[in-house]
């Protein structure tokens, strides 16, 4: 199985099949892991997959996804109910159940993009990764290599390379990751994986200490993708208590907002 | 009717009814709201009350909440169930109705926060409210004064003079306000309501362009809040599209993360 990015198995892999009733089946594809657990933003592309189509909307304004248990390859049955709502927007909550057992629990608002417009601002200039050096998994270009997952090839995820002190081992610097990753087609549903693409930001500041298990992830959807690579900036800003936040902006080639999302998880130790 | 904080009067704002069934029975009290709309930080700690009452765990860990519609004085029903989780994490789902109509969605994550533990890390130094010059909303102190909504007299809510420039009608400043709420008695869903506190953080950069209206809000709570004011620090990075994020921090008086939450918001307009 060769790991690299590919627009059409990015397809594939978010492909889900209504089964009617609110029933849809979606497939945990190989090769969409960390280290073999199947990774929590691409669990939340077939959830937002799975909603969208259940729906029958274009758009997704917002996701969340509970993360109760450990996902496995193969089958992922979706059941999905709708809540209520206005005009605008469609609230629908869902679950994903492998062997009857709930893997996640989902809530999305839904609608369509095109009724709504305004002003854009933002208060800091974005990422631009034109000016950056960006390195691959395999370590290829001029910075510091990376022993990234599947996920990584997967994605075609290239880190900046002034954001890996964890690599070297190092820490004490900015909770920050910076990356690009590929979405040849404009996929809207790469931005969700986006979200949760890169390491951990907090290896940066405090060791990479190992897993840090998504307990729930939001992300809002701000934009439809134009094709070509996003830009991610992950930060994580408050660890405690054995939890930490890790943020992440993403915007598409033209430097447009596409998704922005906040998980809570787990963080035991700086180890 | 007095609109001043009381500790006694937030207690039972917040107070639940268990009706059996996962029914829960609660009352959109008067004076919480913002110009005559319930506030959405009181709802969504009315929510956080409810699937804590249901579901018997000692702490929320996450809630996320879908504003469907506006919401009325009077009662309001919750309808909670259990989706699943693990040994630590319970997710529930809950609708909130009145008139039969889902008010709000609700996604939350329960547990008993002292099963957790870990290392305290933060990338800024948190903002200390003892070195600002704060304001009430009748303007009481050296500062400009701004007019509060029914909700900033009940929370006891004082603002940074610093961060008040679209009271004086003026834009172009950080997206951010910041603030000190009371909470004599260290009750754990303050921290919630103090999540949608403040006047919205974009009118300090775009104008006091009228109603910001809550998409969805996720907070997470982090830590148990010990007697005495929160301190909060609301801040919008992203405007685009008709919507806007708005991020709030909230810390209590011996400067510990209670809270952490970003809602999704329409903004059309800087007018």
């Amino acid at each position: 199985m060769t790991l690299s990015y590919d627009s059409e198995n990015l397809r594939e892999a978010l492909a889900v099949q209504v089964l009617g009733g609110g029933r849809i089946e979606a497939q945990v594809h190989e090769g969409w892991d960390v280290f073999g657990i199947p990774h929590g933003g691409y669990l939340a592309a077939l959830a937002g997959a799975a909603v969208l189509e259940s729906s029958g909307k274009p758009d997704l304004f917002s996701i969340t996804v509970h993360y109760l248990r450990k996902a496995k390859l193969g089958p992922l049955q979706f059941s999905v109910e709708s809540v209520g709502g206005s005009r605008r927007f469609t609230t629908v909550t869902a679950t994903a159940r492998q062997q009857d057992e709930v893997v996640l629990s989902v809530m999305a608002s839904l609608g369509d993009r095109t009724a709504f417009e305004g002003t854009t601002w933002r208060a800091r200039p974005r990422w631009d990764p034109r000016v950056a050096s960006l390195t691959s998994p395999s370590g290829s270009n001029d910075g510091p290599g990376f022993a990234g997952p599947a996920m990584a090839h997967r994605t075609g995820l290239r880190l900046d390379t002034t954001t890996l002190s964890f690599a070297a081992g190092d820490r004490g610097e900015a909770a920050e990751i910076r990356a690009t990753m590929e979405n040849d087609d404009g996929h809207p549903l790469a931005a969700l994986i986006a979200c949760d693409a890169t390491p951990p930001a907090v290896w940066n500041a405090l060791g990479a200490g190992g897993w840090v298990p998504t307990v729930e992830l939001t992300a809002h959807l701000r934009a439809r993708p134009v094709p070509g690579p996003l830009t991610i900036v992950a930060n994580t800003a408050h660890v405690s208590g054995g939890f930490l936040e890790e943020d992440a902006v993403v915007h598409d080639v033209e430097g447009r907002l596409v998704a922005q999302s906040r998980q809570l998880a787990r963080w035991s130790s700086a180890s």
